[in-house]
């Protein structure tokens, strides 16, 4: 470390052009962010200003919130993602059913513009306390318990028009990144291609005010379910013999990992492969990130990356890849059942490939684990088969 | 980034020195990992060599397995440590309800030594698949399921005497890391310091053969619970200000976690401090950081931190803080036996601080959230409680 000191101090000139360099990104960013804060408070004040604009004109005060129901979701074909449709619900304040949801909501609502204001950022529980408090005169509390305030923060991102991340709210965070880039977070320079066996954990908020992209050299990224596969193809160097950046998201991507996916893809022209097990879990993450989640279809126009590819593991692999046996793990009846719902999906439903995977799935009797191609070699997975899928485009789509 | 380039081109006298520094602890490192595996290497085909020697002598080939049970755990008072004792049970070839599991043995064993030799590392699913095959000539599987080989895996942990990560095998990962360190991982120079809002995610194999320490000015490690208060902690630069390090271990740290704080207490002589919930969760997260886990007391001699201390939260923090009564989550009749238990583990039965705590903790009647500061204020937490109690040195040993 001593030597490294020397290093910089010897080079002060270059030294200054860098810290240059970097506080004008750190500038950019910081005025990127507070232009969106501002927005966003700007809505909050807007909802406020509505409710007591009512309130002097002697009118019921309401807010209509968007419904988050699977018949006010639609396919955009065009856009190729998930879409919320246009029908709301009014909360009334003077509606016994619906004030105390009325009062949860501006309570939220004000807490959020807290955050805002003082440049900070909860998770959904800390956003729960942070809400909480007995109503003076009474014993009646803000909030029974999270489950209470969870679903009110996700109506009042649908109804602001704001992205929870951009509310100052993070959700669980998971998953991990190496690979031939380098990411500004919070200021600092964090060089992929150096991040060890560990890697850098991905935090939930990747908003352009947190993460910011620095140098890239990698062509695609490679996006698989699990750490224990991630370790295996980090530890094989894969992302350096392939020039490409490694992500896995702890099973089912946490919103993190989906947006940074979606801006990696959006902003540095990355295609996004995904390697994931051979059963309906695994095609189901394949859809959530392509398409988006049924649940939160509101944040696919953020989330989403409808190019992204499937690379494998496929119902063929049993007999292309010469598997044995073992491998197989029998599908359940709600494996079934699942199955034929993710077939029956509108963005599965028109492709063939994906009908023809589904009902190969199915005929098998079995799913497949990416863990299974360990049977063939310790390495076969970042040697052979996901080189070779890639060599040939060989996707799903 | 080219700025960044041209520094280091301006100055290569220091950085072929800081390259041959690195080189050395590299080096330094790769030696002590050779003679690392190659001692593991030696006891695997030691337990090989026996099997073969009684069987050539015409005698029936055993393992001698110690037992992982509660009865043959205790607590060495002197090392405050957990500790295994000394009972065995055999494990004969020529024994029907015994055969299957020595050939299992046996087969884990040689899947570890492939390991070893290829410098390669597996999960637990993946040394399930790797040693997974049919029997020639039978229908016969060497193993059922993951439920089967997980055990053996720590079958040969304890009776060859060497940590799952020394035989190349790793588990769950969890935790993320940041602070006024070092770390070099797998060559890689990691400035903790500079990790954005990510941080450095914690490897599960954290053994000097893969993670050496570079510098650190750190003076002590905060170990938080969970990911979501180590966001606050880290938002709000509590290591900048304080001076340590800033870990958590997603609820019960996995080995890795552990591994590292107890590597960072030894190796850096720094102390470790515990933030975690004022419920027998938190208690029982505490006593495995401290003592072990009684399920894999083996492993204690170099995972468990004896000198960690508990921070809190303490029951008596409601009135303590003048918390509101917000902040109260009923204890259920399992918290209740939960307690009771914890309070007659053998390292908290003398110690009347733990008593006088759960004691507290139970007249209450209420469980709390480290999160549950932020009623008090968003930041409480790192700018009053924690920052009070470190100065204070008010801990619970």
């Amino acid at each position: 470390m001593a030597t490294k000191k020397t290093a910089q101090t010897s080079t002060k000139k270059t030294a200054k052009k860098t810290s240059r360099t970097k506080s004008t990104v750190a500038g950019d960013a910081d005025s990127l962010t507070r232009k969106r804060d501002q927005e966003t408070i700007t809505k909050i004040k807007g909802m406020g200003a509505h409710v007591v604009s009512r309130s002097l004109a002697l009118e019921e005060p309401f807010v209509d919130i968007p419904l988050r129901t699977v018949s006010n979701t639609r396919f955009n074909k065009k856009k190729r993602i998930l879409q919320m449709g246009d029908n709301t619900q009014r909360r009334d304040l003077f509606n016994l059913g619906q004030a105390r949801k009325f009062m949860q909501t501006i309570l939220l609502a004000d807490g959020c513009k807290d955050l805002i204001e003082a440049d900070k950022t909860l998770s959904l529980r800390g956003m729960y306390y942070k809400s909480l408090h007995t109503i003076a005169g009474t014993k009646e509390r803000t909030f029974d318990d999270q489950a209470e305030s969870d679903p009110i923060l996700e109506d009042l991102e649908v109804s602001l028009g704001a992205l929870r991340e951009e509310l100052h709210v993070f959700a669980k965070e998971a998953g991990k990144m190496v690979g031939n880039v380098t990411i500004i977070d919070n200021g600092d320079e964090i060089d992929c291609r150096h991040m060890g066996s560990g890697g850098y954990a991905i935090p939930s908020i990747v908003e352009p005010r947190v993460i910011q992209f620095g140098k890239c050299e990698a062509k695609f990224v490679l996006h698989v379910e699990k750490g224990t596969v991630w370790s295996r193809f980090n530890e094989d160097k894969f992302w350096k013999t392939h020039n490409c950046i490694l992500t896995e998201g702890g099973g089912q991507p946490p919103r993190g990992v989906r947006r940074l996916l979606r801006r990696l893809h959006d902003e540095l022209g990355l295609p996004v492969y995904c390697l994931l097990d051979c059963d309906p879990w695994g095609h189901y993450i394949y859809s959530v990130i392509k398409q988006g989640s049924i649940n939160l279809a509101f944040e696919s126009r953020r989330m989403a990356v409808p190019d992204a590819k499937f690379i494998g593991l496929r119902a063929d692999d049993y007999q292309r890849c010469d598997l044995s046996d073992d491998v197989k793990i029998d599908l359940n009846d709600r494996d079934i059942t699942r199955a034929k719902q993710i077939a029956n999906y509108p963005w599965f439903k028109d492709k063939k490939p994906w009908q023809q995977e589904i009902k190969k799935m199915l005929s098998n009797g079995f799913k497949m684990e990416v863990e299974s191609l360990i049977t063939k070699d310790i390495s076969y997975v970042t040697e052979i088969y996901t080189p070779q899928r890639i060599r040939e485009a060989d996707f799903l789509d």
